[in-house]
């Protein structure tokens, strides 16, 4: 590995150090200080951001394009570097962390492409008509960027939810400078990440300040940030604890913002009959699969299966039991999330009626597969049971009958997704519960499993709450851009007073 | 006049009333009683809403389309019943008020053709690739309706935003039931357009639930409205302290929601030199129309004009003095409006440097114009001289050159409007003012006034804070549909599980 962290923050174009640090721990290896944001340093770096606006807000799409690609080749250039110190920081596998990086290049280009294409501007003109009742005058909408923007890393996303991840991308394709807080459980991967997008703006000649990145650990910088009077929008990937509390003091400020968080979810799967009976041993390692895949650190993790009682469930849940049993331990990505786990599963564990199928033992920075079952009653009766463990642990809900089954459905909380496991004689009782799901969850699912979120313009990455904090919005996918967007109507104006964007329209 | 309120609240198509009532005192005449909202009632109204989702969330939009204008119908055909009743209570002139009925018919057909046409939905398609690395899925996207939504009717507008106004159309035509706390100072007119909507939704076999109103005069039951846990949404146009209130319960709810508010706008108009020498008086005259219509309650009331300081400024204000002092009092839409009027236009009339050009006595429900003048430095100095007085009040800012012109555009709160008086050589002095003022404003006009807001696919009427809650909405114009839809993905998803509106999509 080449590249050493130096743990500065990078403001306005400059790296500037700060006196006070923190520890970044690696998988193996000795501790990296890096340096902690302060007061002055997140006033220094939204303004910049903001000083920023008044060229890139107004840039071409053409120019912000260059500059999303340009960004996406640098991260490429420094390849092998992001996969060494990611790995260390976060313990993900190399081949996991190319292919987020592979993730995160292909995002910032699907912006690009979005942007030039110009649907997501939503140009409407209504041409003046002096013959109406009352006489109507001419008008042209647009879609605008808003002004600077906060993005939180992830802890679970090194890359692809993090410094140059969706929100970050999403943001500047908008036309918004991004001041980012990066996780302090990767700080080193968000250092090399900003060196990238810091080249990237110099090569295309664009303001510094459109991209910042201010390290931490503690929540006051967090907080500073959200709460400054320049930023103008907050995407944040992660806990609900956290999440929510952001979330509050955007909704105090004396300028209320929106906060765009992902919070939680357990991404319940409801198992129809035909297919339990046909091919519900399958399902069972398809689950066991994507329930332990990644240590279970995804925020689609599918958490929860709902089928009905029988020996076939007996059967699914054993041979889930079967291929949970078979993984080990694995790190997690800081040491904070393997004890939170297991304290999560020590609370199902717990819980009246929960039977425990695999619970394999664990210590410090490591997790593994846990398997639970529950009636529906008993699950119904202790709502802690439908709230998301980080982690690989499962919940084999056993519904007495269909009606438990779409109690369960109604009683759900807000859900990144839900899906349906269903073979062709289930339809009817599907059909039965896609319009509860569909009120839960903001993507829906046959046959698969939510882990994998496509970056794609039909993505919907967000649902109601506690999934999301807008339920009117994605933070995957092209449709991301919206939130960074407000309507700007031009009453009989000039075209030489016009946006660029509207000035041939009409 | 024929008809006689019965001064009950609607539910789920029932005509229900309570023991505890307010009194709505019209222009002329005697008071007449109105029940007073309750929980039970309330939360009766809400269920019924639920229950109506299920089959009018998934009516057809044709179906959906075909009840707003068959709701339009039934407003047309109680046309003089509506005038006479809405004059009585709100002081409007009959001419206003059959204009103002047209432009909530017209808007309510709008929105039919508008989902009609199916654009809204944004329908998204990505077809399955297997071959992809790694292989992609089939995704389709559709925005679907949020649930009930509750809907605050304004005071200012008895027909266009309230009971059956853009709030309610928008809704509707989304597929999401209403539930409407009416405004106590048009309560007739609220139960009339109520009758309306009950009889349209009969009409055409719709869940009664879809639409209830309940009268109320009290905090309570707005406050009990918002915290619903099944209301999904809140639209809003009223007070900046009223509608703040209500955010900030949405806000605090176990799941917190969006809350659409409209609350208030100073709507600046910037005079550029050439304009104010080449027409001044004439721009005088027509501020002085625009500020004093319908006593100026109007939410875009033009409050502020700002130009440079000189003897043309000084014409200019004389002008618009001349014109205003012509005007004698009228009544206001509450005797509670008035005094706030007052109050406001004292505490302008009261700051240092502020000088009175009109100020004509009025009492009890009455207000009449006023207008002042300060230098550029006062106002800056005098932020509570930005803040809106609602009715007829106008402030002509003398600024001391183009800089501090400038300096005035950027302390500006959020507005609804902006608006600029310029002639062909005043283009480049505009130019240096326009970024500043479209981070400011839902809607740039020039050489206009904004009162009228024309009903149109391309109006914003909404702005950052404290012009509306959230600066990405609009409650004017086809756009407004969007606050009441969120997107949903269904990935591999069987036909047959599919909303209607995605079954023939790829």
């Amino acid at each position: 590995m080449t590249f050493k962290p130096h743990g500065k923050h990078l403001i306005g174009g400059e790296w500037i150090g700060t006196d006070i640090s923190f520890s970044s721990t690696p998988v193996s290896g000795e501790p990296i200080e890096y340096c902690e944001a302060n007061d002055d340093l997140i006033d220094q770096a939204v303004k910049s951001a903001e000083a920023a606006f008044w060229t890139y807000g107004y840039a071409t799409r053409r120019d912000r394009a260059g500059f999303l690609n340009k960004i996406a080749d640098e991260i490429e250039k420094r390849g092998s570097d992001i996969t060494a110190i990611a790995s260390a920081e976060t313990g993900l596998p190399e081949a996991r962390l190319e292919g987020e990086r592979g993730r995160t290049t292909g995002q910032l280009r699907l912006f690009a492409r979005h942007i030039l294409d110009g649907d997501y501007l939503d140009r409407r003109h209504d041409a003046a008509n002096p013959d109406a009742t009352p006489p109507s005058p001419d008008l042209k909408m647009v879609q605008r960027p808003i002004g600077p923007v906060a993005v939180f890393g992830a802890s679970n996303f090194p890359l692809a939810f993090s410094t140059a991840g969706g929100d970050t991308a999403s943001a500047l394709a908008a036309g918004c400078p991004v001041v980012v807080k990066g996780h302090p459980a990767h700080p080193g991967t968000g250092e090399i990440i900003a060196e990238a997008i810091a080249a990237a703006a110099e090569k295309c000649g664009i303001h510094p300040g459109v991209f910042s990145l201010l390290q931490g650990a503690s929540h006051e910088a967090g907080s500073a940030l959200v709460t400054h009077q320049l930023i103008k929008a907050v995407g944040f990937t992660g806990s609900l604890a956290g999440g929510k509390a952001l979330f509050d003091l955007c909704a105090r400020r004396d300028e209320p913002i929106p906060f765009f968080g992902e919070l939680g979810s357990v991404n319940p799967n409801f198992l129809m009959p035909d297919a339990l009976a046909n091919r519900g041993e399958d399902i069972a390692r398809g689950w066991a699969g994507s329930l332990s895949m990644g240590v279970g650190q995804f925020c689609t993790n599918p958490g929860i299966v709902i089928t009905l009682a029988g020996p076939e469930s007996d059967r699914f849940a054993d041979a889930a039991a079967k291929a949970l049993g078979d993984v080990g331990p694995s790190p997690m990505l800081t040491e904070g999330i393997a004890e939170a786990f297991r304290r999560g599963r020590g609370n199902v564990a717990g819980t009246d009626g929960v039977k425990t199928l695999v619970k394999a033992a664990s210590e410090g920075r490591e997790g593994a597969p846990a398997l639970f079952t529950v009636s529906g009653k008993d699950f119904l009766d202790h709502p802690g049971l439908s709230h998301e463990v980080f982690g690989p642990l499962g919940i084999v809900v056993m519904a007495a009958n269909a009606q438990e089954m779409r109690a369960i459905a109604e009683r759900l909380e807000g859900q990144l997704t839900c899906t349906l496991h269903l073979d062709d004689d289930d339809i009817e009782f599907a059909q039965s519960l896609v319009p509860l799901l569909e009120r839960k969850a903001g993507r829906l699912l046959a046959n698969g499993f939510a882990t994998g979120v496509a970056v794609a313009d039909a993505m919907v990455h967000g649902g109601p709450y506690p999934a999301s904090t807008n339920f009117g919005a994605t933070s995957v996918g092209s449709l991301a851009i919206r939130r960074f967007l407000r309507p700007v109507c031009y009453q009989s104006m000039p075209s030489a007073l016009l946006p660029e964007d509207l000035r041939h329209i009409g």
